[in-house]
């Protein structure tokens, strides 16, 4: 089976070189969700990131990981969005170039955020065979190291440090529950989680619409994702090569929810928690307060990652 | 000219009184506003306060000063909306009766949150005649004790409580800007603040739209609030007979911001900070982003009040 491709002190290592440059984002907590949850969340506010969500932490360590020679030719990646707009921030903090290959359906405020932080676009079509050949080009053109935005080790490693951070502030939790799309973050929070507290319980939370994490543990295999259907624009990815064996060695199970059940969870933590989420961040949300996850015993405090909250405001689900 | 309605011990034994009733709320950074309103922000996130705003600590302070005796028969107010959600909530954590008169045309989710909290709410026409009416009504009906949504002591004396935790936090502010409706959040942060910092600057954040705080700061004396017209819901009121003359005391300045400057602001808090606030808290937004705030001398960090989040998510202003 070989070794898993990230390590508790990799998530370690990456949390003191990435320090100076995230954010140590705070836990939140809410009578009103506790009510409708049936127990005490605590939400790890990655919405509160630079840039606007987690992937500000991989971002930043494998940026930070490069040899100076290679970092001084820049960077490229592919993604519909928050990668994209961390990895510009992650380079500008180092001063190196970034090289962004994006969707043109990529929606307006991710792509201006990019432009502001001084990223280089790339646009392609919205398919990932045009991605991955933009991304070639770019990269054979300018020297740029490439960058999976989810399927890499210091990636990985430095979306974990989210869950270091809530263990040390919340340290008795019984369970931590965070949306999968490609995996990159609940890798990352299922082996530092696990560093801290080996007996703790580690959920996916994946929209129905694009279930292949569900389907991959169920079949005890990598299920591809195909025609993935849902609002939650951050969760469309299949899971990696290196994503998917951390996820079927520590996942206890994936709670899936509706578009509906998103929207619903996304109007409630806006209203009651005045937190502006997206909706793969409310795919978490909606995945404590359904059903099937209230009916587990066992789970009296349960952490809860909130992972962005880049909205496009002209364009909300309701 | 009368001792003022409030001094600095009454600011203080409102906190020691309101501690279990009210969240410690978090101070917010963002670069991204800084680098716009070119100088250091320090935002006091009463949108994250019980019951969404600030007001809960104002009802706090005035529901848990009652004697027992008086407590018992219950509290009754008028409010469009945050204060009779506070009170509501105040009344229910001390287990009294509260009954709120609200214009028929308050928004739903306000009525809802009332309602939520366990307040009975008595419905009137939207004037302050028809609201005075019925809450004299009521009080006439049940022996519940009136209290002022702002023009009361200890309603003062709690909002300001929210300024001692800020200058807690941040001692060394050069000024705090609230906004400023009926004045009893600006009146007590003002009175508050001097009492830490005895050379703070103090500013009013009003909308052009009901700028009756600008207009009496210009004539000296107490001008009426007479047809208003704004989006910022929470400011459409006169300043009351105990806030005016502790605002004329204590500001140096009112800025007043139109309506679309507040829309602008609200988005770009939403946007970048990741926060829902309402437009009267976008409205000190604003003003801290205005031409005029930005042209004042001497003002390296400035606190800024976010008075509050209760937001209908169905009527957004853009």
């Amino acid at each position: 089976m070989g070794e898993p491709a990230v390590g508790p002190g990799d998530v370690r290592r990456a949390a003191e070189r990435i320090g100076p440059f995230v954010h140590r984002t705070p836990v939140m907590t809410s009578t009103a969700l506790d009510a409708r949850a049936g127990r005490s969340l605590y939400f790890k506010c990655e919405n509160l990131q630079r840039a606007g969500a987690f992937k500000m932490r991989g971002a930043a360590n494998a940026v930070w990981s490069l040899p100076a020679e290679a970092a001084a030719r820049g960077v490229v990646t592919h993604s519909s969005g928050n990668f994209a707009q961390a990895l510009a921030l992650a380079a500008r903090d180092r001063g190196i170039p970034a090289h962004l290959v994006m969707p043109r359906t990529a929606p307006a405020v991710k792509r201006a955020a990019v432009e502001g932080y001084g990223g280089v676009v790339h646009e392609c079509e919205p398919t990932l065979a045009a991605r991955e050949a933009r991304a070639a080009e770019v990269e054979a053109e300018t020297g740029a190291v490439f960058l999976h935005p989810y399927d890499h080790p210091e990636v990985i490693a430095g979306q974990g440090t989210c869950a270091l951070e809530l263990l040390g502030e919340v340290p008795d939790l019984d369970a931590v529950v965070a949306p999968v799309g490609g995996g990159g973050l609940l890798a990352g929070v299922s082996v530092a989680a696990r560093s801290v507290n080996p007996g703790i319980r580690l959920f996916a939370a994946e929209p129905k619409g694009a279930d292949d994490a569900a389907r991959s543990l169920a079949a005890g295999r990598f299920v591809p994702q195909t025609a993935p259907q849902t609002i939650a624009d951050g969760l469309l990815t299949s899971l990696g090569r290196l994503t998917w064996p951390i996820l079927r060695d520590h996942l206890e199970a994936v709670i899936t929810v509706s578009d509906e059940e998103i929207t619903a969870a996304m109007r409630l933590v806006w209203t009651r928690m005045k937190l502006v989420i997206e909706p793969s961040a409310a795919t978490a949300a909606a995945a404590v307060l359904s059903e099937d996850f209230r009916a587990i015993r066992g789970l009296s405090r349960v952490g809860v990652v909130l992972s962005g909250g880049n909205v496009d405001l002209d364009r909300l689900p309701w």
